[in-house]
């Protein structure tokens, strides 16, 4: 029998945890310090609350759970695993309508499921971590996510990211201005989408091939380079006739509310960005890293979408961190702290000999009680064996506890990274690894 | 269209979330200073993975995941929802042999399913916070878990709890000893399970029925008062004529090692704790509240499971502590901090007009530097609808930039607890909020 995890997912051992409790840790304080409350939902759904949620396409991928007893033999599913974190909060706004906060700030940070073919970065089960703020159309709440997410990504270590911003109405306002019919629109949508990929000829090439006219393609592709103005709002509110539009003054209100937040300096007016669903109604953003295809998150404002078990119209932006992502590049770029990194133990007590074995753990509970993290090696090995394990579990101390140790009151401590052996005082123990503990 | 969690499923509102972390969060501090780490498995796992493993009723109680596409209407099933955490972790220790350490110290905290027939207190989906030591048949193992347990409970705020603590091999001399026939063995351990809720007499009832002598009904009853002795290892042993015994000295070992750590004065042997599951090997545990029904959590050395495929015995010994049952005791107690209770946010920054909004968003970002919580109202309402949602968020501070407040540079912070109402300068906003709050 087979031992590997099912297809197209993946065991976390203890130095992934790490890293994946180390982002998420940064990502829920942050989301917190914004004021902003973690959210939990059930890992299955009641299967006709996310059947027809997500096209046809998404009701196949969707993991369906058997009846059970009497009824397994029936074949048929009553329950679907998670999908996406949105309809679970449609529909936690709708249950819990009298209980939430007029504005509902919540983050959610859980698996989804989605059976698509396995391939290299795409996973079976994987993690989303969803912000929304429900109930309110001020652009404050843009901002305020925006400066939250910048926050966190510079507090991973990010430096060079942006935040590419458009506006669903812009988009509508330039194709209708370039004079392509609607039954172009979402076609065009698609190839403007790829202007970062594949350059200003490759994107007139398939707007050609599209059926886009000329004029329209020339049309839009000076339009698309607004985002090179210093003057670009002033400057695409003429060349599109559109003085007093609400989009222009929505995007106007986000970045001069933003200007003394974290976020501020990061905004980059992009006219390409169009994002692939089609529920945003207002603002649209995305996080670009230089040198990094794919983007690191992104979200905007869709107005329609969480009243879906409401009956109404429910105003909502939110945003999504793309945390596998992350983890990905962080892991490549080596920029996890080394305290992350180098494993979950600082010091290991070794057992001098089996008489002694009461005094080594309570050692290990002085050093715990100061705050350190600490292995006790189980046996009265041969004390080169229990280095070797203390090696490979790559602990940077270890104490010895010797015959000629104990008659003092002291603790022999070596230093697993330099070869340094010193003997210090039990009391001083603790403090002596932690001065020395990196980051 | 029901917007209810699936039956025997919860959504965790943000207050639920808060308890949740809260006590997750000091469960893997203290296991982490104990120098355990962290695994995370899948959700799923192949069905053949899990079938057979928890008998025929666990079998029936496997959540089950239809085939996807094409096969979807076979209506069969190759996943299965995990069950517990003990499988999961053999399949890991048989697939990653080559890459974990020695001694494996894990830890996982993960949901489990179970297609139980829902009731007050039971779930479909609850968390498990499973720790193993695997590799070792070291009496240290018991002594360190025993010590983390106690010390979570302790920090959580459980100040008398005791660990009840038997061995395996101590049940069946007793049974033996008594001359019970090996087939009323099992019946009798369930019986005298029972000994705290139903008494002596009724346990000597039940024995009775079940076919017990009564020269072995008088002998089990008599050894059962051994926890009551002082000397109760030494009387036992005497009295069961078992002198080097190897459950006694692997009991005594356990206790003497253990007198220096937090569970040393907790201990308090009891030969009538079986505990359920039959693949218990040696020492077994169980934590006891007085005035509270059941166990806060348990374990004990099973050393036939974790290798169950790699084909051979690992030595194992494990403690599950009873998340979902330690979250209901402490909210019904009121055991929890203030700050968790409280809710998510320190600060309401509150809208004064229209035009103040790139100001109060600074103000949000500067408390929020300080490490405050803040929460930013997002519309420029009546001020007075603001304090309501504060008031309704339960949020302790409201700042209020007003025109005065910020001709001098100040803002007036509103205590909501108490009422009063004072003018700060900027500069000392957030230490004034940070001194006025509660723990």
């Amino acid at each position: 029998m087979s031992t590997k995890p099912p297809s197209g997912t993946r065991d976390f051992l203890p130095s992934d945890v790490r890293r994946r409790e180390y982002v998420i840790g940064v990502v829920r304080q942050v989301y917190e310090r914004y004021g902003f409350e973690p959210l939990e939902t059930p890992a299955f759904e009641n299967i006709e609350t996310l059947l027809g949620k997500y096209g046809e396409e998404g009701n196949k991928l969707i993991f369906k759970i058997l009846k059970r007893g009497e009824h397994e033999s029936s074949g048929e599913a009553d329950l679907a695993l998670r999908y996406d974190l949105t309809v679970p909060l449609a529909r936690v706004v709708a249950q819990y309508q009298n209980e939430l906060p007029r504005f509902f700030k919540r983050y959610q940070i859980q698996p989804v499921w989605r059976a698509d073919r396995p391939a290299r970065g795409r996973f079976r089960e994987f993690y989303q971590c969803d912000l929304d703020t429900v109930g309110t159309t001020s652009p404050l709440v843009e901002a305020e996510q925006m400066s939250a997410v910048a926050e966190i990504l510079t507090r991973l270590g990010f430096q060079d990211f942006v935040i590419r911003i458009n506006h669903r109405a812009i988009l509508s306002l330039l194709l209708t201005k370039a004079t392509l019919p609607p039954s172009q629109h979402s076609d065009a949508l698609v190839v403007l989408d790829k202007l970062d990929k594949v350059g200003r000829d490759g994107v007139s090439k398939e707007l050609a091939e599209k059926g886009v006219s000329e004029s329209g393609r020339d049309a839009l592709l000076k339009w698309m380079g607004a985002g090179e103005r210093a003057d670009w709002l002033d400057w695409l509110e003429r060349e599109l006739d559109a003085a007093d539009h609400p989009a222009f003054l929505n995007l106007r209100q986000i970045l001069d509310v933003s200007r003394r937040t974290p976020a501020g300096e990061r905004f980059r007016f992009d006219p390409s960005l169009a994002r692939g669903l089609s529920y945003y109604t207002g603002a649209i953003m995305e996080i670009a890293v230089p040198d990094l295809a794919g983007s690191l998150g992104g979200g905007g404002r869709y107005d329609n979408l969480v009243g879906m078990f409401l009956g109404r119209e429910l105003p909502a932006c939110g945003f999504s961190l793309g945390l596998e992502r992350i983890l990905v590049v962080m892991t490549e770029r080596q920029m996890f702290p080394t305290s992350v990194v180098r494993g979950g133990v600082d010091v290991l007590v070794t057992i001098w000999s089996h008489d002694t074995r009461e005094e080594s753990l309570a050692l290990a509970s002085e050093l715990r009680r100061a705050g350190l993290r600490v292995d006790l090696y189980p046996e009265a090995d041969k004390i080169g064996k229990q280095f070797k394990y203390a090696s490979a579990r790559t602990v940077p101390f270890v104490a010895i506890l010797g015959d000629d140790e104990r008659a003092r009151g002291e603790v022999a401590m070596k230093d697993l990274r330099s070869g340094d052996q010193t003997s210090v005082s039990r009391a001083e123990a603790a403090s002596y690894v932690k001065s020395r503990l990196d980051g």
